[in-house]
């Protein structure tokens, strides 16, 4: 079975980090317009794209033996030094300028790091997200939308990219040959939608035959998805991209105080509001998706395999 | 045969280029006391020993086949952006840090460079090279060595390392088991002679069994060795370490014009004083073991062969 994970951010990790001990067919769709951090340093100063989301996924995929230095060294930082920029970015950087582009980079370091699987760029235009609030308001770049300067309660009403990306075609070959595409966890307009911003991908998930699935946000992210439900959520996907299949959301309840950490960074856990979510006509598969010790994470294990069940 | 090298700089990297086409035996010994650039600036920030000379030795013994993109990425560094360091320089940062020391870090850069022989650090200590000069004023740092800030004209009339530093073991054994040990070529106080400085060094190659032979330099360096002959060069390795059984000198003659631009930078062709030299009892080959097109520098392949005739 061809998996297809589009996504970038933490939440492809993990979900790629699981799927990859059940099947080796699996691709993983990168965002390509970060502009935050060592990634955005890189960006600006070289010319290239943004390394850290692909760095991310190789990581996911990268063989695991201890004797894999690779991995160790994609997951090294420079601390108080190099500008504290991730050796893994940095590697990236040097093979794109060695090999003269980001996708043979990509592929380089996906046999130097012993993947399982692949990990495709969604675009190879030099784009930035873009959003405008309900205020009018337009922000520009991941980084401010990620990390919001107005007071998070203005809602996100539209994205797009500047300049206008296309889809990297190998993307779109992905996505049209996959038994499942699946869609997060992550970010939702800083990590996910902006995949589906690259001209043709949309296109691409709509004609291919996968069963396509969508797997929520476990916390609501201020400024970002503030007071969002799951079919808020889910909302969005369907406005930028199309309808899935199924939502996987999250039934296990984090403990209070954990709870109390996160609600003072003003987020909160998504409620599955299923009424709304059968109104919209995609299958709700409720399962305990989540571990939550020190963070509400997903469960790289329990996710993979409530995905490949559904 | 087993050849030892002594050095560290561009020298190094010319001799052990030349010498590994000609044998698999071969160690290249690297002083580990520069302070200045790229290197320096993670010797600083890292409080690890710096990477720089081990970096070259590193390639210069590294499999040249097309296919190595880890000989590519050390050869890059970053333009206007991180720092202007090397990447095979934070490479070697990275794996110092992983790996938990400069030696084990060595070894493994060795291994995925899939290098040919050995490059072992002269010392694991921490330590600084210092000089005095004739007027009594004392210079810390091989960069301030490297690039005087006096007018030039002042003799180095010792050198020494703080704080002390002891020999790595690992460098004893090499020089004791060699039947070659090559000292140079390279710059005479900043990349030979920190060598010999390390507690150890000098005993090790008196009671070495091996043939031992100084390349000496092409060209004086304005500060460091201004208005040095062959035999002065000579003295100065007898002063540090040991009588050396042969010295290679190099018969060609490079072109005006090139010597006017070397002027310029108050450099020039170092006299082969041969009675001097055989006063001091050490066997002169003159030989034409340079090349002279934009730099006079020695030919590594011409150098490796006189060496192995040696």
């Amino acid at each position: 079975m061809k998996i297809c994970v589009i996504g970038g951010g933490t939440g492809s990790f993990t979900a790629l980090k699981g799927l990859k001990k059940y099947t080796n067919d699996i691709t993983a769709i990168v965002s390509m317009f970060d502009n935050g951090g060592s990634t955005g340093i890189l960006r600006d100063e070289l010319g290239i794209l943004p390394p850290g989301d692909a760095r991310r996924c190789l990581l996911a995929l990268a063989d695991e033996t201890e004797d894999n230095i690779f991995r160790k060294l994609f997951l090294y930082r420079f601390k108080n030094s190099v500008q504290n920029h991730s050796f893994g970015n940095l590697f990236l950087a040097a093979l794109t300028e060695i090999t003269g582009g980001e996708s043979e980079a990509i592929k380089t370091a996906s046999k130097i790091l012993r993947i399982k699987g692949k990990v495709v760029p969604v675009s190879l235009n030099n784009s930035n997200l873009c959003v405008k609030l309900e205020n009018g308001e337009t922000i520009k770049g991941e980084t401010l939308i990620d990390i919001p300067r107005h007071d998070g309660n203005l809602k996100i009403v539209n994205a797009w990219l500047e300049p206008e990306a296309k889809a990297n075609q190998e993307a779109i070959k992905e996505i049209l040959k996959a038994d499942k595409i699946i869609i997060g966890p992550g970010d939702l307009f800083s990590s996910i939608i902006p995949n589906f911003l690259a001209k043709g991908i949309p296109e691409a998930i709509q004609q291919s035959k996968a069963k396509k699935i969508y797997i929520c946000n476990l916390m609501t992210k201020h400024g970002e998805t503030t007071n969002f439900t799951a079919a808020d959520h889910l909302k969005e996907i369907i406005k930028y991209s199309t309808k899935p299949d199924a939502i996987i959301c999250n039934s296990m309840q984090p403990e209070e105080n954990l709870l109390k950490k996160y609600a003072k960074e003003k987020k909160y856990p998504v409620k599955i509001d299923e009424k709304e979510i059968q109104k919209l006509g995609v299958n709700i598969i409720t399962k305990e998706v989540a571990c939550a010790k020190d963070f509400v994470r997903h469960d790289s294990d329990k996710l993979a395999k409530t995905i490949l069940n559904t």
